[in-house]
């Protein structure tokens, strides 16, 4: 093997183990068969799904490839900044800092043109900016809805969330899909009724 | 919502919640950076990761589009079938039936486009048929062979694994890359050196 080749692929191997400390992310989400919280890992894959399933649903076109590949990364900065409960609003006032420190030294493990290239993906998912992100970002935000409404309002009930914040957070799903935010909108309402999250 | 697109979404809703399973499918290997078994869910990310990684290291041209599809959909069969351990003979004598049977099941759950569509992928990662198969295939092999590097031999160690098992299990990856198994090689013999694996 050639040395340039040897040390690009020694640097990619760095980022590939860095990676795993994801696994050790915890979510406040619980899992719907059994009563753990999620990781950042296995969110990571789950919402990747979430948006290949239901990208018909989008209201712009939107190239799934470039939705995918956004959704992979979006994640990677908790390795260092850790998870940030969306209701909390304490911790929603460092998280940007916290978090562009992450994206310098995680995708800065990586070789020059795609340490650029990641970091771009991260840097559209945060803007919100595109068709792309505002799908993704969609899809970010209806999977622990989902999960809540599944776990009957466990993280919302353990995190005193109630109904206006959860529709003031989830409303952005409308930005990019009017009928997943009909469908949210609905599960949030028969969550009330259910008395799975407080008015 | 018109009452079609209803019936869309709520079945693959209903796929979305059921793909929650793969979190609770158990691994061999163990994290690096604690000292717990890897899930299935985890692992889709964790692989789909080093496909967009590694890419450039394909020797043949590949889709990366396609190779990322592929691995994300390629573990959801062992929501019924289990993770069965690459060396464990007696378990992959039925692996095939039990996996097929898992397939009908869980894309059976999607609308009909969509199971062919996601099925094809499924499909084509167990084919090895094309060079987008080969080198999904490839990744598989590679990140459990990394995670026993890491963990000095661990699921070797526990499950008598020899090195010409892993020889002969991981030369795949030389179809795909030659640069990717000529690394793994010689993780192999620093294995070997260092006590991890046994001769």
């Amino acid at each position: 093997m050639l040395s340039g080749m040897k040390d690009t692929l020694e640097k990619q191997i760095g980022f590939l183990r860095e990676l795993d400390r994801l696994k050790s992310v915890v979510r406040r989400s619980i899992l719907s068969h059994e009563s753990r919280r999620e990781n950042s890992a296995e969110h990571s894959w789950h919402v990747t799904m979430v948006a290949m399933t239901l990208v018909e649903h989008s209201d712009e076109p939107v190239d799934l490839n470039r939705v995918i590949r956004m959704l992979l990364v979006h994640d990677i900065v908790e390795i260092d900044a850790g998870d940030t409960y969306i209701y909390d609003m304490a911790g929603n006032e460092g998280k940007q800092a916290r978090e562009l420190a992450a994206a310098d030294r995680l995708f800065g493990m990586l070789p020059d043109q795609q340490r650029v290239e990641f970091r771009a993906l991260w840097d559209e998912f945060e803007s919100k900016a595109t068709p792309e992100s505002r799908f993704a970002n969609a899809c970010d935000r209806l999977i622990p809805l989902l999960h809540n409404y599944w776990a009957k309002g466990h993280s919302w009930e353990e995190n005193g969330v109630q109904s206006a914040d959860v529709i003031r957070i989830n409303r952005a799903i409308g930005d990019a899909s009017g009928a997943l935010w009909e469908y949210a909108h609905a599960l949030i309402e028969e969550s009330l009724e259910k008395g799975y999250l407080r008015p």
